[in-house]
């Protein structure tokens, strides 16, 4: 049976990790630290596996600590979170990033992984500008039951991996860049047009949403 | 007969509550506080039933309170505003909002229905990632005369909504969210082609809009 | 209680003329004839008042004969339909269009409008080229209990309607026109960013959206 | 070893069935019946378990019989295939649309999917619109492994069915309507900002795209 | 015989007043408060009959008033000008914009026509929402050898004066406004599809465009 | 005092020559040839001194000659026109172009200036691309009240020639080429943000507009 | 001395090649068959190396056959051309392409580059999704002075092939492909920001303009 | 044999300048001060030529002095670099811009181009506004291997020199400007579409690009 938890200014979604296996989290951008904490005390009341805030500054991570002291951060991914009871890790996902300006996206997507219970590896900056440097990240791919490649600028490691892998791709363009990147639009449309088949495409930036798709693909493979 | 206060900088419209049912309402974004202070003066002169500012910063909403001590604010919503002769309710107006971020256009829709004489009911954080937020919602959007969707991101509720109720929906996208969002545009784009008939839409973010068309459509309903 | 009837390609959504007041429509667009037909006989096997196909073919509106004989059409709007149990007139809507060219819109709106039991009242070409076309138009403007102003290029009409009239106002943008209307964007943001509070917008061209809000608005007006 | 037959026109990967588990296929677009015949040709010689043809108009299809009377061909989705090796199937995709309009997208993701070896439930015309036409599909989304959502206009569908079901969804958007819906980017905006987490999104019609990856995703799980 | 002054940053064309009848001007946005100063002392040394710069902030203004202590200012509009041998007016250039937030823009093209030789009169605020606020301007409108017409938002005001008066009319689009606004976009393409004909466009916020041409317009009239 | 001929389906603007100098003239698309008949005839019963029909196939054309027998045309230029006062010239305007395939834009935009009665001297390719190609035309862009440029592509023309003459300029984009023109954006956008003062620019192959507005300019001239 | 050939309606750059080392070519399309032979003769009588007519229809390769009876010709292509005085190869330009259907824009580049007087190796369909078939093209793409990448959708080609060659590349996106490859657009954008340096973009499927800058490279080469 | 330094976080292309002639550059933008200063070292240690850090702050650019005392930096261009085994210049690189504001992205070119061993000649503010500014640069322009056009606004220099000169022709379009140059995409589009043939074009402000593929083409030049 389907619940939420009403404070007014939210109704916070109790049901669905038994609904759909992964706990609400909360983006940061547009709430007040105290919206924060009581969103996050919410979940916590609820018994959430985990409670995971992005996009967060210093007040919206300082905000969860607030309602647990034993939540953790990153800074430049602006993240904080809390794992209470995650699941032991089934299913193993792989993150290649294009260049080290990924790094804040890469994280983001390994920490909703590995709180929603996988193996998470990953491979930072093996972008196409030098390929060879994608050689040693092979064995991980490949070994992988969910890829994930975060790149900016042309995106071009998407459709490289996607030819070689023969696992589900989720690609995650990222904002990185200048000029006619525009903030992403370049590499999200060259993802989504990626000449290999086989690869998916989330959110500009969105690590949190890779995170999750991967985790359920990969939690549900032999 | 149509008139006007000219201040020189502005032509201030104070006929126009007479001849639409609706004050002239005062953009604060590109006005110097002493404009506001004058233009807010001269409706307030003209026996202006209310005077609303939106998208006021703190130094605009303290011109505001220069002309009319009695004068309200909401800081989150950017809001400034005082009440003088607000008719007698009529009608109902319920607002609906996808989620929490939403909140400083729902209350720009809603003060400006109220000051123009209706009753409004609102519900916050309702979104379709947990459609059973929904359900409580469903008799007051039932009962409305015209109903108001706040929503960025996707914007998928105006179209859940939109399937449901028998009054005028109104669809106002915000500019919530990051990536492809594209600052309410996608919102904006998803509301338009709204696979339910009956949802006409505003402009990104615009609370105020909103509040006033849905305030004429409630006050002439039976 | 919800019901459909399920044709296996579509599921005709029967139950929807009850729930919301207006009976489900079919684009004609993307269907063969076998399905238009087979989808007009599921509406009027399940008693719908009226049923419409819009943006019709020739093939398309002969579908619709097929079922029923007594259909109607306009060729040059593309539209047929049949109207069975439409419901008495109640409320008025006044639709104003910009130009010549914008004739099939207003037929769509029309259509719908009164296939939904609406008097409906049709002024064409009062573009603001020349604003003194307007004036005749300005009673049954003030007599609507919902305006729908159809237009393309920059869509003016639509701020001085809304700037005039105490109705409220629902504005269509149309494809009319070359070069910088880019098929109605132009007019599209224009009515979205109309100067005139009080104007919602729906999609481009999209008579029927516009038709179907206004007789909502219409009929439950004093 | 990686291999590839060379055509002058043409380098066809022959090796890609062994080292990503799904056979090149032929877009036909672009090329002469000529070259589509000599590629499907190449593909058989190197014992590709299935060649599917996409986007073919009749030429295109003709040219796959051409060296294989035993395809099968969908007009309507503009498909040609022929099935030679087809794995015995693992896993199910589950595939749901928003409109009937969307029929030939939801069979080129079906026939792909279901020559890669995986069973496959199609629901069409279950949209927002009237929301309770997706009940009776319900079942089949829980049991699936992956989830296709197809979907144009608003795509609202993709967020009501990823905060519902708990297998990873793949959404792909369709260029059908008109206006606004700007031949699907809409509907690809609205899916790439889903509010509900846990989706992905292919190529505006790329059934294929979708109908790859899910297969990837369902012959994998438990 | 065409000629410009080497400053190695800067080539300033000496020659542009005599070839064309209007000095150059300098964007103060990319330059250096020195590079400001030495262009404007190049100009000053070549008898130009005036110096403006523009989209200039306090430091680039008092780089002007540095090489030319009887440089005037106008800090919203941020222009610093200095008038030497300004000729005298012939021609009469009206301006005419839709609300108080487009100041700065009237300001612009009001200095820089006067500093060419011009009469201008100005007249502010007198948007569509209520035009009756036009209407003390139509005489000085149907004065004028040029109308300019400075908006933002949808941007009708351009057409309804376009549609009155017979003197060629610039339009000037504004960035002022939010959401679907952009930037100014919505009121440039209204203006570049204004249904009356006779209407111009330059680029958006460009007063001393506007102003540039409209006073070579007036000073060559009758 | 301000008249229109109703004629149903148009209100036909038969005071604006008296009012603006220049007759309504017809956009063939969007309209029947019966329109088309009907709307011309009302401008010469209203003894307009021209009517001119754009955009106008064969069908169109006809329609023209069907009230007027000495009705003149141009096929490639879509134009069809009749001339029967139209007032001695006054003033003169120079047209120059891009390319070759500016031809239509710019009979379009020289047949208009004729009939509001200028002097209309053409130079057609002389583009930058072989800038030695616009000497011969300098005399007459000297000698001219008003320059037309027609340009395509990057429309480079447009600086060079403003940054020659005194005189306004109009620039006028057209819709030639491919890729990366986008259907005259570019050529848009450049004119738009020409690095030379004193260009307005009109929509994208408006010969129409551009001849209205220099007529007026060049009429106007000493 | 720079010349022309004055035809009307042409001004046919007949010193082109003596300034800039490479004939003018002709854009057929815009131009009608009498014109297109006019300026070929006009060029032929300037005595042209060569002379080129691109995106040329069946009627426009006629043309030149009229003025050229050796005139060669690719139909799929829509190229004609005939080579009086090509000069001796110098330099080597090597072209790789990611698809079978880029083959049209390969052919342009090619012939373009091989009338200015380069030896010319093509490589077809060597993308990404299979990057071993690009091993056999590394020996021919290292030997060249410049290297032209033709790709559409993704491009991806671009960055692989910019990061391993020495030599410049010049990318050329092509309008392949459908869905959010928009006519070539994300082609372009994301050979544009490729993670190589030095690349180089020209015109979506501008085959002639790649041509033309890779024989310039190649030619000046040691 | 390719290789590379791993830093975890970074995986340092050491073997690129070997392989391509040209070292790995650090873009500053998303890197912390301590990855900059590594990546610098692994360079340094790889014995790369020169170290280039772009789009650097203050802090940036001390991260690379940390590293090596003898660094140098512009402040105006975010640049830093380090010269150690810069190869004697082989080949002439010409630079010119449109205005001043463009100095920026001009330095980035140059400092690149330097630093791979290219004489370098630049001419500054030589725009088509004033065309007779170009005369003084033409003997440079017609000696270079290669040209670089660097401008914004409507870039129309690029068309200019692209008609004149016989080398190869970079152009970089900048993001000056305000209003409809969208940061740089009408320079952009319009270099991309340039009516003169043998122009290529780099990303916005990708000063970087140009200047490496400019001294590729000159030092391979004879």
């Amino acid at each position: 049976m389907d619940s939420f938890a009403d404070l007014g200014f939210a109704r916070v979604d109790t049901s669905r990790e038994a609904r759909q296996g992964a706990p609400e989290a909360i983006v940061a951008e547009g709430k007040t630290p105290a919206e924060i904490s009581a969103i996050a005390q919410a979940l916590l009341d609820a018994e959430a596996s985990s409670v995971l805030v992005t996009r967060a500054d210093a007040a919206a991570r300082a905000a969860l600590r607030e309602v647990a002291p034993d939540a953790q951060e990153d800074e430049r991914a602006r993240l904080a979170w809390v794992a209470r009871n995650v699941p032991a890790p089934e299913g193993v996902v792989a993150i290649v990033s294009g260049g080290t300006s990924d790094l804040p996206v890469v994280r983001e997507a390994q920490v909703r992984a590995e709180l929603l219970g996988t193996e998470v590896l990953v491979h930072v900056d093996a972008g196409v500008a030098g390929l060879h440097r994608l050689e040693p990240a092979l064995p991980d791919l490949k070994r992988a039951h969910c890829v994930i490649v975060v790149a900016g600028w042309d995106a071009a490691l998407a459709s490289v991996v996607g030819g070689i892998v023969a696992a589900p791709v989720i690609a995650v363009p990222t904002s990185t860049g200048y000029g006619a990147t525009f903030g992403g639009v370049s590499a999200l449309l060259a993802m989504l047009t990626s000449c290999a088949a086989g690869v998916a495409v989330v959110n500009i930036d969105d690590g949190f949403g890779a995170g999750t798709i991967a985790a359920r693909i990969a939690r549900q493979s032999k």
